[in-house]
């Protein structure tokens, strides 16, 4: 299987390719450039500087969300043009849980392996994060909640002594996690995971509402 | 400062950019093409993708060794190339050390942080491996040992359990520990570092041996 990753969830775009597991390549970017213009341009490099032609590919993974609902949009809306036009399936994946099988694959070789937790966390605004939480074990990575947007405070609550908190390097997720995360997961299509509303229905919502008080239709 | 980091002392071909500690980008592959083809297009594309112009480059971090021969080779000239044609310094950097700040970097922030022994592995074919132990605390990395080659028997010998080892994909190293490394690095000329002589070198020496003992010149 030759897949090729996509993230754009937050401020990183990156694409990856892996084959059965191995990396083969990973090319990830925080220059400030939108996705839209950057994402696929970077996988067409990365196939070309690998000897790759794209009608090689077998599937294409993305991250899904939550995140940023416009860079959410760009990776599968990428991702679902690619799948269509290659005529290969998609695998979509949670953001968080790509974070988490990236984190795991770095710290894997560690000899000192207990079970710990790791807590994905991505900033969702308004006093929230996204997250989920996960246990690393010598098992492999088994998923503790469901993704989620909880307050920061409540999070704070929930977490033990023993939790692995990504910090502002570690949220530059990567399509490698993605590509790892997809190897567990089925093909499905592509769609966003916003977990919240977002603002522009969040707006109309509360419009209405106004004008349901006042008995408006 | 922005400094362009490259690593081919392997099989893998890896730039990076960073600005001031922050990575703004970093593309690896490992698909099997021989680096001189693979590593420059790498750079100009990522520069092209991050908008970034050659020019605005200050300096440029190269993995000088130890590490395959043809590899480091073709790694230092190509900084030493950049270097001469942009006007900026050049920071060669131990491969060892690369990998070692690369891997530091990537546990940085789990919560249960002790001071730990890095140890840095490269096969160096005919039973030994090139080496480097690092110890990682709390204060940053300290280098315990000077790049040597090592017989793998003997390296065991010295490590205690305490050690975290490179397996694959972790020997899989990348530029931007290059580029962390080069942070507390002088600029200097790249010149590859073997630390054992070229097979050539080893041949010529021994056929001068052999002509020793037969008496010729």
């Amino acid at each position: 299987m030759l897949i090729l990753g996509l993230e754009s969830s937050a401020k990183t775009a990156s694409c990856a390719l892996g084959a059965d597991g191995v990396q083969i390549a990973l090319y990830t970017q925080n220059c400030g450039l939108t996705h839209s213009s950057t994402l696929l341009p970077m996988v067409e490099d990365m196939l070309r500087n690998c000897g790759i032609d794209k009608g090689e590919l077998t599937r294409v993974a993305v991250a899904a969300g939550p995140g940023s609902f416009t860079g959410v949009r760009i990776g599968c809306a990428a991702a679902k043009g690619l799948s269509w036009a290659l005529g290969i399936p998609c695998r979509p994946v949670s953001t968080l849980e790509a974070m988490a099988y990236s984190y795991a694959y770095d710290i894997a070789e560690s000899r000192e392996r207990r079970a710990e937790i790791i807590s994905c966390e991505m900033d969702a605004r308004r006093g929230q994060v996204y997250n989920a939480l996960f246990e690393y074990s010598a098992e492999g990575l088994t998923r503790l909640t469901p993704d989620r947007a909880i307050a920061l405070d409540e999070l704070n609550l929930e977490l033990s002594a023993n939790c692995s908190l990504f910090t502002v390097h570690r949220s530059l997720s990567d399509a490698w996690g993605v590509i790892l995360a997809a190897q567990n997961a089925p093909d499905a299509e592509p769609n966003p995971v916003y977990l919240r509303m977002p603002q522009a229905e969040r707006e109309l919502l509360k419009s209405r509402d106004k004008k349901a008080e006042r008995g408006e239709n």
